[in-house]
């Protein structure tokens, strides 16, 4: 067993603490990798405050995880020792139903093994997150990492990366395109990124007029103000695309109102209450309004081989694991431009 | 002016009772025809009660009219004299937006004229439907109907119909799709017969046991009761299309869990309260809810055609003019298989 530091919550009220537990040893498939960064996602604090419901503990939480590989199992192939590597939202999946055999193992029809606060498929083991210093997965499940870019800033590719990434490509954004990024958070910040560099005008939708700079910085062509009714008009049936990255409870129609004939808003944040939807704002200009959750494994890869190439990463803010509690509090106020990186070195 | 016959409601309490008023002289494009059969549509009930807000009155209802041309204006080239013709849910729009310049009329920019319930374009002239005895048409607005098919039965393509095929052709359904049509009234039985026409595996989502025999007669490979939590659980992920029909207020959630990977939802229905949507369900197989709005000019003469080539009508109960109110209320109470339609002769 492989003795692993980490940082773990024992119940929804509960802060997180130092928590030590043992990986596995290495199966012959499995890859053993010394974590250096892992982000902090929205999705960690729901599920330590069991906001979505059906939270285990305890949990160290943590999905968007690079490091080094430091050991491999006997049949692995795509890993050696000394690779960097990273691990996102998911660890395992059937292997069998149809999304698997497509590459949209997010999609199982039995359900992917998220990378934490889920038992493996055998159905006892509990998967533990990336708040912690190594892991071990199933070769199939670790994505190549390239040494070209800043390594702490990669690690919220492994999540929010493939978030904004996958049905920004699904629905075919390009050139021509007008795309509307609703909220400038971790998701929004790196949704925006990817929507300029496909070539589409992008526009930042935010409540907060103190983003304008920022969002400009980070190419965007427009910012429309959603708390300014006027602008709200002005922009009204104009998009082609909005990529809704809230994860505060929000009314749908609100921002399904500036979708153009036939255009979809993309869902990608995961609210604890249901989004409210309004017949006609659904039924003018044949609106759509799609869900999507993170990315296969294969589609994972190509988002990070298209970072590399295009030289697109996070902004973060990095932190030790110990400042962890004080991340949360942040983070619940926006108060981090975009995404908080736990260095592991601070755990060792 | 030429005088008409009528049934109105002067208020949102009000029943529907006898009415005159003038129809325009027929300017040089315009249609004039003599109205056989219009087709009782629940948005007819919506908008003489105001449920939808904004109604004006008086009103006379009615978009799903068929008759006989009597006279055309100088400048016709579409229509003469003895034709057969039809009146759906628009009269006019603004004929210079993009959708309108592509055929969706029903998406214009500025909003379509409708048939009733609303202004004609030059912002006074109050429009005013079919439970009329005859009504006048710019010609680039009415259908031909074929000689075919049985006239009473077709009144109802023009809203039911072209409601119900255009969404299911934009979303290409055929043969190898898994399509469930919810409710069967008016709009469901004709999604129900146009599903099957196209070829796809169709089955009825329903809260009436009773409804099965029917269902099957109109061609659906299955029946799906919605109260039966083990059947709806059996049909979890199953659907590509789902064909949201329902005109009373409902969870969409309820449904969208029976969307397989990358289904979509339809929602051509228009409940008076919005629906609610929890984001997990949406996000789980990538699914979408998709808003859709009848269809446009050419696109209700492809359906009208289609329609005489496969032989396909609505189920209808022909009643007089006079029994209107009744028929609203049996219309509340789902008591009609499937569509109420109007002969207009009990008006002459």
């Amino acid at each position: 067993m492989l003795p692993t530091n980490a940082y773990a919550t024992h119940g929804p009220k509960e802060k997180l603490v130092p928590f030590s537990f043992d990986r596995r040893d290495p199966r012959p498939h499995d890859v053993v990798i010394e974590i250096m960064y892992c982000g902090v996602c929205h999705s960690d604090l729901h599920q330590a405050r069991d906001e979505w419901g059906g939270s285990i503990y305890p949990m160290v939480p943590g999905h968007e995880i690079v490091g080094r590989v430091t050991r491999v199992g006997q049949e692995v192939k795509k890993f050696k020792a000394g690779d960097l590597a990273g691990v996102g939202v998911l660890i395992d999946s059937c292997r069998k139903c149809k999304p698997c055999l497509d590459g949209l193992e997010n999609y199982c029809v039995e359900g992917m093994t998220g990378t934490y606060n889920a038992y493996e498929r055998d159905g006892k083991s509990l998967a533990q997150g990336g708040y912690s210093t190594q892991i071990v997965t199933d070769e199939n499940y670790v994505l190549h990492v390239s040494e070209k870019l800043d390594l702490k800033a990669v690690a919220p590719l492994l999540c929010a990366g493939i978030t904004t990434y996958s049905p920004l490509r699904y629905v075919g954004v390009g050139p021509g395109m007008k795309v509307g990024v609703i909220g400038l958070g971790g998701l929004g910040h790196m949704g925006l990124k990817f929507a300029v560099s496909f070539g589409a005008e992008v526009s930042l939708i935010t409540t907060s007029a103190s983003k304008e700079a920022d969002a400009r910085r980070l190419g965007a062509h427009h910012v429309v103000l959603s708390t300014d009714k006027a602008m709200m008009k002005k922009y009204d049936s104009y998009f082609d695309v909005l990529l809704n990255t809230l994860s505060a409870n929000h009314s749908y129609t609100t921002y399904l109102k500036l979708l153009g004939l036939n255009g979809t808003m993309i869902n990608v944040g995961l609210p604890t209450a249901a989004g409210e939807v309004q017949p006609f704002a659904l039924l003018k200009n044949r609106r759509s309004i799609m869900g999507s959750g993170v990315g296969g494994i294969k589609e994972t890869q190509e988002m990070l081989d298209y970072c590399a190439e295009k030289n697109i990463v996070a902004d973060v803010e990095v932190i030790p694991m110990q400042q962890i509690n004080e991340a949360y509090e942040r983070m619940l106020k926006s108060d981090v431009r975009y995404r908080f990186v736990i260095d592991l070195k601070s755990l060792k």
